[in-house]
């Protein structure tokens, strides 16, 4: 999939993801340091899952909003370091046999298969509260209501009206067939939630008025979508190695997909088009939004 | 176990329970109204469990210690609303057939039973965030520090420092035989920490300086205490049509309890002790402190 320009993208977001992963790595290490007690497994659970894997696109996402606004690099990483906390708990609890039932996830056996059912439920459940500690924390932002507003926005979009909403959705989606538009809902609350709050959360450390975040809602919305249709290319395309989990199962359960629905190729053109669009919501902005607009091609180039 | 003046210490707690409750059903009534689309199973589920049933002993904690500051109703049933939320989402994942794998709570079946384990899962994940949102909401408080407070004290008590690792504790009590000592811990963790959390946070929303809140401390520590002696009490000579919920389960699981290791005199001695210690700590309070003092009673006296 990748062009003339687009590997540049590629370069320009792989050096700061790979700064970001690892910044995030050293941020769990520190968070999840192992008690000298009965509490041990669940800790061990939790840095099985939370360490070392993953794109960290989210993070990623947190930082270049934030260097739109010139904020703290710390408030950043933090903001990441929360949503990640809320991403891989909701890893954890999606991979569970009573879910989508997971042995592999970013190349490791799922947290279930490494420990057992009742730790991966604890450990997604403490990571979930994890998220909100860390929002909570003044070394966050020094602003309390910053952090409030931040732990509203994050709440929301993991919740029953986001993350959790869609997860619910895709549940259901086994037993009925969806149309796109309903299709789109649910990726727009399951994956689009987080990736928005990741966007919103730096316009509400900058503190901009939210009528003066069209512009970056529309840029979240659209690559939240592309980024779901990526997925779903991947799903029937891609190389369960390079992916670190099992493919082809949205077919398996017989689930509507953007590619069920488009198809390979009409799919592929709705992604780049997301794209283009998302790009063009940052017009107003330089050379500053140039990660924004690398991070928005490199989510229909990725193999993984 | 009831005793003289403590026919009306039940009265006292009965009359406001009962408030309190009505109180909370309507507010999750409202909070969980069921949306027209795929979702309808999930917010079904979180009704089923959270509306209709249960102590809310939580909430009227948060209620009473809020009486001694008077502060307003309001914001001390929006506060015991996120505790609920949170307790109710641990009793849904606790319940679960990889944990402890009960059929009934308060007289119903549990939501895994009712719906379906994946169901019960996300409904569990979704009131977990509804605690967050809840309190973030400026409705609560409207200082945004005092918000940012109760969000840090609720996530601090509900996960692996908190609830959360008590039970991941409490799972590993069935491979190990704990002593008096880690008995004592697990249960500070497990229930102590949600229970803390209710005195601590109407301390909080009164601006009570944390070097002032010694005594309410103390108090919510041997209360939290007194409460799972009483459970292991009940557990072991209870009727379990009142409770509402299987009985005996942790003598079948072979893990040691206040009850086990200290025998059923000295526990109930032990659980009378503290209620003593728990009400001298309220002794630089007036007749405000009357609803606490009985709330101290009653834990040890409830027949469920």
């Amino acid at each position: 999939m990748a062009g003339a320009g687009e590997a540049s993208a590629q370069a320009l977001v792989g050096s700061r993801a790979a700064d970001v992963a690892a910044r995030i790595d050293a941020a769990f290490d520190a968070l999840l340091a192992e008690p000298d007690d009965a509490r041990a497994r669940l800790y061990q659970a939790m840095r099985h899952a939370a360490i070392g894997g993953g794109k960290r696109l989210r993070p990623l996402l947190v930082e270049a909003t934030s260097d739109l606004f010139h904020l703290s690099r710390v408030s950043a990483l933090r903001v990441g370091l929360a949503v990640e906390c809320i991403h891989v708990y909701s890893l954890i609890h999606d991979d569970l046999p009573a879910m989508d039932d997971d042995d592999m996830r970013r190349g490791k056996p799922t947290v279930h298969k490494a420990f057992d059912e009742a730790t991966a439920i604890l450990a997604g459940d403490c990571l979930h509260d994890l998220a909100f500690e860390v929002l909570a924390d003044e070394e966050t932002h020094p602003d309390p209501f910053v952090r409030i507003e931040l732990v509203k926005a994050l709440a929301l979009s993991s919740g029953p009206v986001g993350m959790a909403g869609g997860q619910m959705m895709d549940l259901e989606a086994e037993k009925t067939r969806f149309d796109l538009a309903t299709v789109t809902r649910l990726q727009n609350l399951k994956t689009g939630a987080l990736i928005a709050f990741c966007v919103d959360a730096a316009a509400i450390m900058a503190r901009i008025p939210v009528d003066a975040r069209t512009g970056l809602h529309g840029y979240a919305r659209d690559i939240g979508l592309a980024f779901q249709i990526a997925d779903d290319l991947l799903d029937v395309e891609g190389d369960a190695a390079l992916a670190g989990k099992a493919l082809g199962k949205d077919a398996a359960a017989g689930k509507e997909t953007f590619v069920s629905l488009l198809g390979v190729d009409r799919a592929r053109e709705q992604a780049h088009m997301l794209v283009e669009q998302a790009k063009a919501h940052l017009h107003g902005h330089g050379a500053e939004a140039d990660l924004l607009r690398a991070i928005a091609d490199y989510i229909v180039e990725r193999d993984r």
